[in-house]
């Protein structure tokens, strides 16, 4: 049995309740958000070696860190060290989306240098084996692709993207209506140039089913990626985009009857004054499912600080109910992001998800605001290294130049505002 | 005449048609503005070497760097280093906020090397000067207060920062709810000891007028500073922090009606979830004048990184009609900013700015974003580093990890979804 089915008898697992426990919800009220498909405990049942993660609905906000290498930067240690990093700076999942290299032992030891969830994107790896044999990636057969899935979940993947909603109907609209960027989804091009070469139908699509089977399997999750997210703020909000998203709707209900955990994945460039409402469009449309986004960035004209850019709309999407934040690196854009730039990442979205938790209410983070503040307020600066999301950053920035009087700091100096306070 | 008393007669100056030419507004529109008090233009009447600048509604949103020594570190030639990147990196302003060293000659080289307007806090000099002869910088006199003023004014200064509102009443205030941090703006503590000192009210709100008098003079802008801005989300919108923008409105409609241009200061430390409202009452209690906000800061907890912090505040703080964004760099609360940070909270501001430039429809922004998209498309990396908000970081980042295929990124390679379209 699926932790659907299971909470759908009733059953409160210890894994519920762990999770249930670390989120400060009851047990019966997480049991019945992932009855009702509007939490997931993302866990392959084969993997005992992580924690199990919530994600969901009246959860905290969680983040990912995407790595992996590319045929230009291939290189195992680099992404085993971007592995530990990400964890010690806060995220809670990892996706390995490497393409260059060997691929099955880059996960595996991703796999070892992360103990968090670990999610994948199984069609870069078949497409990067159907290139080793084939003069085209889209040679591939469906069976080609779902022995990929396979062995990925056999593996331990604990959540895996998959493009179901990259359909002949989305594509027709995304023509219909032109776009200025098409398609930027690596797995929606992919898709893309599959149907056109073959002249079929997208086989996540035409076979989910089969997927749903795989994924129940090993109580996976099912990440239904966005091929037609927007790839720059002109495109968001359109018809292919919003035509995606309600087949997205129609496959998480049937996942869901059928047992199988589904998140959604969202945008991706949207302008701020559209992310709530994008926000609100994906939990009507696939009935409160866990809502995956990109970013979303809020413009497109800071490559280079796209973190920033992400952090901006990752917080505005959190509050306004998004569950899981993909990060953004300062090389998106660019280049394949190194150590350093998927550090930043992870405490850029970490920032966009507190700020969220608060504004959203949650108990532990006004206490933890606060916290900080009685320690700004006493100026205890360990205490405040102690409830920063970076202690080490705020402690090493601190000292580059200190202040005469090591109370205060070289702001203000003398002219504290805290210390005035005190002494008048 | 001041500009206010010219847009009432209804005198289209040249000033207001290159302000209104930049901003791609009828130039009798800008007048009606001004002369409302909804938007200003800040230039001393001194001076001649600068461009005006318009702030206010329906105009892009700008972005000011704070700057200046203190006691720890008190260099004159990084400070005007800290202006010219910053005016660089695309800052509108500068305020030099310097107290510590031979203050007039710093503001003088730093209004020398930031060819923009600049803005100073008069109470930090006055404080710093009062410290050399007494024991308290208490004793100093309300008239050394409106004489570093006048000075100020008479060298050249297009905005001073007055803490106004700091008054008995909103101080009452503040202690009958009691707050997390107190007061954490310098100039409001000050002006609070020098209250409690003295046992008066503070000279800058009793005797407003003579305020308003200097700023006549030289056509300056009177920014009314937040003396009780929350300085921990804890304390947001609280009684003290209303209080005071009640007294500020009724402050800014006397100045307006005196022909002085005047902007509001605004908070701080503010919860996601309260900025739309902090914006909406700044409108509304003080007749539509131009908000000036410092962040706001969305958590407490990322010391190290208010620049992001203060990016998501600023963008939906502006989105929601905040005119002004002061920067916040990555040394907040913990020393005083190098000249890498002032780099770093010039660039993630303009971010903000520019992502709420968008969400409000400007023409300008709109057609950026689409340029910048066409650009990607077509993989032209030069046209997308002339769009970009810091080309050179763009460029610079991009060569970290070359890709072998020029056209592409080392990001996806032979997998980069624009060309996976291309080739199929």
């Amino acid at each position: 049995m699926t932790r659907i089915e299971e909470a759908r008898q009733g059953r409160l697992t210890d894994e519920v309740k762990l999770v249930a426990s670390n989120e400060g919800l009851e047990p019966e009220r997480l049991s019945a958000l992932i009855a009702a498909g509007r939490a997931v405990i993302t866990r392959n049942s084969r993997r005992e070696d992580i924690r199990p993660l919530g994600i969901g609905a009246e959860l905290s906000v969680k983040v990912n860190a995407n790595l992996g290498t590319s045929r230009d930067a291939a290189d195992i240690q680099t992404e085993i060290e971007k592995a530990k990093v990400s964890v010690e700076a806060g995220t809670d999942t990892v996706m390995d989306l490497s393409t260059g290299g060997n691929l099955a032992e880059i996960r595996k030891q991703v796999m070892q240098a992360a103990p968090v969830p670990i999610g994948t994107v199984p069609i870069y790896e078949a497409a990067a084996r159907a290139l080793e044999g084939h003069s085209s990636f889209c040679e591939m057969s469906p069976d080609d692709m779902f022995q990929v899935i396979e062995e990925h979940l056999a593996g331990g993947v604990d959540f895996i993207t998959v493009h179901c909603g990259v359909n002949r109907e989305a594509l027709a609209r995304m023509r219909s209506e032109g776009r200025l960027m098409d398609v930027v989804s690596r797995g929606g091009a992919m898709s893309i140039a599959w149907m056109r070469y073959n002249k079929k139908e997208n086989p996540f699509f035409a076979e989910f089913d089969r997927l749903c089977e795989l994924a129940h399997r090993y109580d996976a999750t099912l990440s239904l990626g966005d091929g037609f997210r927007p790839g720059a703020t002109a495109d968001a909000t359109d018809r292919a985009q919003i035509q995606e998203l309600i087949t997205l709707g129609e496959l998480q209900a049937r996942a869901t009857d059928k047992g199988v955990q589904v998140i959604i994945e969202g945008p991706g460039h949207v302008p701020l004054d559209q992310v709530q409402s994008n926000v609100q469009l994906e939990k009507k449309l696939c009935h409160g499912a866990p809502f995956y986004v990109l970013g979303p960035l809020v413009t497109d004209v800071a490559p280079g600080y796209d973190h920033i850019t992400g952090a901006i709309g990752g917080a505005l999407a959190a509050w306004a109910g998004a569950d899981f934040l993909c990060y953004v690196t300062p090389a998106e854009h660019l280049r394949l992001p190194d150590v350093q730039d998927v550090r930043e990442g992870v405490i850029a979205s970490k920032i966009a998800a507190v700020a969220a938790d608060l504004a959203r209410g949650r108990p532990d983070a006004l206490a933890r605001e606060q916290a900080m503040a009685k320690c700004r307020k006493s100026l205890d600066w360990d205490g405040m290294y102690k409830y920063a999301i970076d202690p080490k950053q705020a402690q090493t920035s601190r000292s580059k130049i200190p202040p005469m009087d090591s109370k205060v700091c070289s702001m203000c100096g003398e002219f504290c505002a805290i210390k005035v306070q005190k002494d008048s």
